[in-house]
């Protein structure tokens, strides 16, 4: 068959040459201490406050499972590598220690998602695979929480399939919205595979193959009672009253209107009406077509008298802000904090632990980042999840992660929660200790 | 193992679901007529003034070999789907025609990049999954062309992996950026998947592993004769200076240094004039970082003396411009064609040619969107690639895309070749019998 992805034993191959170049180096010049790579972003993109962590747990389990098959590791002899090389990554597992924030948290410039303990050159050939996977569910997550706060308690369905980047990320995308509190998804295999209940409406195309619109609603309530219709083919308001006679005078069971196109504030309130004045209480609007967390609450505000939100491209494609400036950093070799010079963009060294503070009221009041055995009051986020190269934890629960997330988000102050940057960014400190370390690392590099 | 994607056999699950609810609909109706559906886009994106139509042969092949087994139909059965639908399903066997643009074209508004003529209800269960296939490599070739075009003949590499919207993404790109004239790729299996040179540096924490910059440099260009070394880890010049002293006094093999940060055009002069001045004029200078079509073009402006371009984030997450609007339209259903109404977004009915128009000195002239059964002078762009189901043609290869494209774009004008948006869009008109059929069709809307 045509491939549509790599076969999974290829995956160790889906790395940048570079990580292959430096554990070939490591290994043959015998550097196998013990290194700490970091995992965290340096800067909110676009007008978050905020970035969900998502898929950093399946990552780590990734990891543990990862190995380069004879079959494959050939494929890299024309590439000059030499044949120990070879023979090491034959036998590569993963040997190292992983700690993770959970999957749902809200996380914070220069908070590590993930930290890696390992031999140096384990730790470097994971890089690009880690980050590629945390990349796209964090992104995702992220996205779709704004819009899930945007909706403000209406339910928000997701129609992003056919508008992201590939079919793995329109799969995956759904365990992400399940993580963020989206209501319902199209996507059939992404629901059947993460447990989020599908919705599916009609397109334009089905009205279109019949000569009468009417005929087409009739069929499709018909065949799918208690649907939802997409009125907005040739007339948005001539078709709700279309479906109005057809629940009135020939009582079929349609549950919703869907309007796709135009003034949705307008034509929701026109449909609302419409329906009321024939007592059709019960028959929801759901309006889809463009909208992403600014839409959604102007639709909001205007008190727009809408059911659903239908969200696709945008939340799928994450418009305004497509990627994250996510850094995977060494961050201490052989027991020793590592930096690299990085003016205006403030690194920390050593192993660290991100400590989550609440008030009285159990509202979010700030997060200090420590080194990884200092003591703090508050909740620890970053735990063991691979030790000894082993999963220490059972399998990621994206419902745990979802319960994780709306609790952090009520807690969270409004300030930070709505769609526009906050004038000030959610406080995240550094101990003392943490400070001290950077600056005498700073005073050392070479 | 963990899932890293879903199992090839669950491809024909990968759909929305009012896809499947329109088949059935269209099943049990007995609506079996002919449909036509056209893929195509309404408008060009951020500052684009063409796309580059990619992936569309890939997904041709791909619905051929489409099947539903047994197991997977069975997962549907609690969704309500009907015995004699899923029956239907099981026995699915693509049976109509595509027509697709080359690979490698230049397509512009409303032009398709593919047309399907199918029983309905196979026309439309093929909707998601070709949106999604076609979407990803037609962003990312697209995109891609635009920082080529700027590099003006300077090689650009491929960083991008990690910031991709996921692995599939990643590993797919590599084919986008072959076809769009990308020089290299960092990325291994892409690169050995789909014919592409490899290419790979070394990272910061390579360098902070140890405690000095020059033993990094030293062991690296002793293990990888001709490599690249990053300089910018504590101080760029400083270590062009290390990297210089270990060419002449040393006698090792650099093959180029890469800055990764700072003011790009004064580092790169200054590295450049450091080197030069050492007589190591076979040294290059690679630049990196945040690196776009524009940046680029700015590089090339000012004259800076750069050997190549890396560019990862903003080219792997199309940054600008993340999606397309793509539309799947019903054009023609029983022979007769079809519209929706679509105020400002005038859509042509009926199965269409593109015919492409060359000046007397062989420069794009314009397209001319007619009836597929019209004639004109020209190239007719849309061919036969499945018939009856089946492949009509052999593989598609990235390889003939590429060489199409750079003809394309050496015989685009210069006002559409440039990173800014042209003040008129290129040419493309519509025959008059597709005009009238337009009219006739809008009149007839019910």
């Amino acid at each position: 068959m045509t491939a549509v992805w790599p076969r999974v034993d290829e995956l160790g191959l889906l790395t940048d040459l570079y990580e292959l170049n430096m554990a070939q180096a490591y290994h043959l010049d015998g550097k196998s201490g013990e290194a700490v790579f970091s995992l965290f972003y340096r800067v909110l993109p676009g007008q978050r406050n905020y970035v969900v962590a998502c898929g950093q747990e399946h990552a780590a389990r990734l990891i543990t499972e990862l190995r380069f098959p004879e079959e494959q590791v050939r494929r890299l002899a024309p590439l000059g590598f030499r044949d120990e090389f070879l023979d090491w990554l034959a036998d590569f597992r993963f040997s190292g220690e992983v700690r993770v924030v959970p999957e749902g948290s809200l996380v914070f410039p220069q908070e590590p998602l993930l930290e890696l303990r390992a031999p140096v050159a384990e730790g470097q050939l994971l890089e690009s695979l880690l980050m590629n996977y945390v990349n796209l569910e964090t992104l995702l997550a992220s996205k779709a929480a704004r819009v899930v706060q945007a909706a403000a308690g209406i339910p928000v369905l997701d129609f992003g399939m056919r508008r992201m980047h590939g079919l793995e990320a329109a799969w995956r995308s759904v365990r992400a919205y399940r993580v963020a509190g989206i209501g319902a998804t199209s996507n059939v295999l992404g629901g059947l595979s993460f447990d989020l209940p599908l919705r599916g409406t009609m397109a334009h195309s089905y009205i279109q193959s019949f000569d009468r619109e009417i005929d087409a609603f009739r069929r499709y309530a018909q065949d799918y009672p208690g649907t939802t219709l997409l009125v907005d083919t040739y007339d948005s308001l001539a078709a709700v009253d279309k479906v109005i006679g057809l629940v009135r005078d020939e009582g079929l069971d349609v549950g919703a209107v869907r309007i796709d196109s135009g003034d949705l504030v307008a034509q929701a309130r026109a449909a609302r009406d419409k329906l009321d004045a024939a007592g059709l209480n019960g028959v929801r609007v759901v309006v889809s077509g463009g909208l992403d967390e600014w839409k959604v609450a102007d639709l909001v505000a205007a008190g727009a008298p809408i059911d659903g939100f239908g969200v696709g491209t945008e939340m799928g494609s994450v418009a305004d802000a497509p990627s994250l400036d996510f850094a995977y950093k060494l961050t201490e070799y052989q027991g020793r904090p590592r930096l690299k010079a990085s003016p205006g963009k403030p690194i920390y060294p050593g192993a660290k632990q991100v400590w989550r503070h609440y008030d009285g009221e159990g509202r979010l009041a700030g997060d200090t980042l420590t080194g990884a055995d200092e003591e703090r009051d508050g909740q620890p986020l970053l735990r063991t999840v691979v030790a000894n190269g082993e999963l220490a934890v059972p399998a990621p629960d994206a419902d745990a992660a979802r319960r994780r997330l709306a609790g952090e988000l009520a807690a969270l102050p409004d300030a930070w929660r709505g769609t526009a940057r906050a004038e000030t960014p959610y406080p995240v400190t550094f101990s003392d200790a943490l400070e001290d370390l950077r600056k005498r690392t700073l005073d050392r590099l070479p």
